[in-house]
């Protein structure tokens, strides 16, 4: 399979966290698209993935699917032993609950902030910017910092005992809003020790 | 199980199809939350859901589960035989890519249009609105609704020759926004002849 990617960028490293717990990085064969020069806007690879992000997973068939849920679907059920979207209905449920809460949260939340109220990518990239609505969307980080930590309070991981895709979404999430500035509270401690937790990971480390 | 709710509103609508769909209906209690005078909002609810939202279903060992497609997840895999999030790795990813297209494409965006560019639900719940932000919600319907009648030029349903979660989040959308005054324009004839033939289902005719 070709993973079409940015290096470094959020979403694209959720799919590398997915793999690496799954073994399967040495499957694929990773694809440079140039986002800051716009290659994500080309006909070519709009062609591939009409939404224009990136990562996008394209199967040997040819057939592509992006979005980070859809793609680390994919990945999760490729053995038939899921271990990062759940292997009953509650805890698939639950891990879908809690993987959108860190999407629309943490991470879409601080990608809206850096891509409206700061430069971004740049004015070639940053087409249509709202600064007032980028701010709230900084608001919206710290209220989701401040849900996580008291999710956590009781279990090791956003969707309970176990790692699951909700915490690759959150981590992701977190980093991402250190790199813009906005970090976790000092006295969000039970999310700090999450973030130690998770970081210890094989997955985290080889990012 | 219990589903709050509050009848009439799309994301309330997903889990009644959902649940038609899998012949679950009368398995579900439903309990009305009313939105209009911020139910969603006191105390009891947000410590049920503290996303503030509905739907969300209760299970009998007292979890709650919000987001809907953490709730579809849920009630697909209850009978061991998911019809609406597929089978396969790649049914599964294809079905989560194009309900995540149909979410943010036309679902999210006309709520954002609502919410943002027009009166809403009134000033006790639309604390922050941001028009300028709300009317590119609207241009982001459109886009969707172009990008989807594309897409469906060659299959029947979104995520190719059965119904899924892709075409209830979709119909959801599209319903909600003839609702708010964006109509499907007359030149996207396979997204018509989609929505007739969606409209058509038991589950669909029940709402």
């Amino acid at each position: 399979m070709k993973i079409y990617e940015y290096r470094g960028f959020p979403n694209p490293a959720r799919i590398r966290i997915a793999l690496a717990e799954k073994n399967l990085t040495d499957k694929a064969e990773f694809i440079a698209v140039d986002v800051p020069k716009g290659e994500h806007r080309t006909p070519e690879f709009l062609a591939k993935n009409p939404s224009g992000t990136v990562p996008a997973l394209e199967l040997e068939c040819g057939t592509v699917i992006s979005e980070c849920t859809a793609i680390t679907e994919y990945i999760d059920h490729l053995d038939g032993r899921p271990t990062l979207t759940g292997a009953t209905p509650k805890e698939r449920g639950i891990i879908h609950m809690m993987q959108r809460r860190a999407e629309a949260g943490l991470l879409d939340a601080g990608t809206n902030y850096f891509h409206h109220a700061t430069p971004g990518l740049g004015p070639n990239i940053e087409t249509y910017q709202n600064k007032e609505w980028g701010e709230k969307q900084r608001e919206r980080v710290l209220a989701g910092m401040a849900y996580f930590n008291t999710a956590l309070a009781h279990q090791p991981y956003l969707a309970g005992p176990d790692f699951s895709m909700a915490d690759i979404t959150a981590i992701t999430g977190i980093n991402f809003a250190e790199f813009v500035g906005i970090k976790i509270p000092d006295d969000h401690t039970h999310l700090k020790a999450w973030r130690e937790r998770v970081a210890q990971r094989p997955s985290l480390a080889a990012q």
